[in-house]
């Protein structure tokens, strides 16, 4: 369960992030930001690259600042975009599994504009067959958020 | 040049960002830390992924935490690993290159151990025939530190 | 529409590519291949990577292999696993869906056994909300097999 | 020991691969080409990603057409560029390193004009503290060309 305070605090970090987008090549800028169990908020932006497997998307980095931190157990994960609606992509949301199985809660995936509006879809409606490892969910679901 | 003090303060917030290291699969800790040209320090540890290569070395989730705060600017890299001398991978060498576009000091790279002991490196050394885009130059050198 | 004859080919190509995965991390073996819309397939099998960003699924090797052979508009991916029923990861279908532009027809995949057992299902389906770029639409779709 | 036939190998196939780079994105094509222990040659061009993590050099691709084909053992990758000597990029030196822990032989990386100049050097010139796994030493070691 979000409380709308989160959505807003979610919105917030992620507009502010945003603005910090290092993308001397595509030009459109994109912010994330990812809610701990605890309420926590860590925002990300997309960072090009140079060389083209080096760049990153915003729900990346934002999850990078996060884990940094010592946070793995994750609620929500929010994207904005100046323009319209948009979902992680699927190399995004690939990576938000490994949280999940970090994670007690289902994780939400919320799609905002900088208006305040919002969609708000589960992971597993994003990406249904998601590949989620049998082999490491012990010692996933080990990491604690500290 | 780089101060007694800012090596301390890398690696201190290397060595902490290091016990956050997201290490499920690999079971090696690293922990690294980014100094930009106004003496701040952004710490980051290791990511391993689920799906192969959605993992992220320390370095670069370092990296990713200064620009998620607007810095691009930077004048050091240092890495820490608890059991010997380690340099940054090639990646991440190459990922730092696009911050040297955006940095008007010589990038110097740091390896420290946990006891404090460290060495120091140029860029250059480390990748001598690094990637650098001419074709971005102008945009890359346009980030300045907010 | 895919023939039967074309899926036996899929299937034949993933397993002979299976064999070749390059896993001394994982231990765990995928195959792939990919069908281009004139009916050739190109395989590929998973690659672990040393340094945890650099390894790669066997869908992304079989369209690797594909596209240094100038095919880009494809039919089908096939993902096969000795033990169960997988489909590609987040990461592999979003890659996809940049062939998808490329490609007139809308693209299968494939889950697949070593015994000849399999699943097929759309790309959409699988990634309902998988990101589109619309700024490269044009330039994608003119990319046409050699 | 790299002879003049190999190295005219590589250029031709490196030159054929770079006609095929899917570069809807950079416009930037580059080839390349890896040499096995057995004198084989696969070639490999650059591909760009929609998403700005999912793109890939050519000289990554090459390795994957490689491996995809049971080959580990390599003695030289070749890069082509049109305008200019280039060298692989950190990220792609660093793999190869993998596949130095695969090889008995120093590998060689050659940049090579459309023209036929080339200029070689040893892979632990362009990276002269590489990161090679001494955990995955006897497993990387272990696979040999099919």
């Amino acid at each position: 369960m979000i409380t709308k305070d989160e959505i807003n605090k979610l919105i917030e970090i992620a507009n502010l992030s945003e603005k910090n987008a290092y993308i001397f090549k595509s030009h459109h800028a994109f912010g994330a930001a990812v809610l701990t169990t605890e309420g926590e908020v860590f925002g990300g932006c997309n960072i090009d690259g140079v060389i083209s497997s080096l760049g990153s998307c915003a729900e990346v980095v934002a999850l990078h600042n996060a884990v940094a931190h010592g946070r793995y157990e994750i609620k929500a994960v929010l994207v904005i975009d100046e323009k319209e609606f948009v979902y992680p992509c699927g190399t995004c949301l690939q990576f938000i599994c490994q949280f999940q199985q970090s994670s007690k809660e289902k994780i939400k995936i919320i799609s905002a504009k900088i208006n305040g509006e919002y969609l708000m879809k589960d992971l597993t409606e994003l990406l249904p067959n998601g590949y989620f490892s049998d082999s490491n969910a012990e010692k996933l679901s080990a990491f604690k958020n500290k």
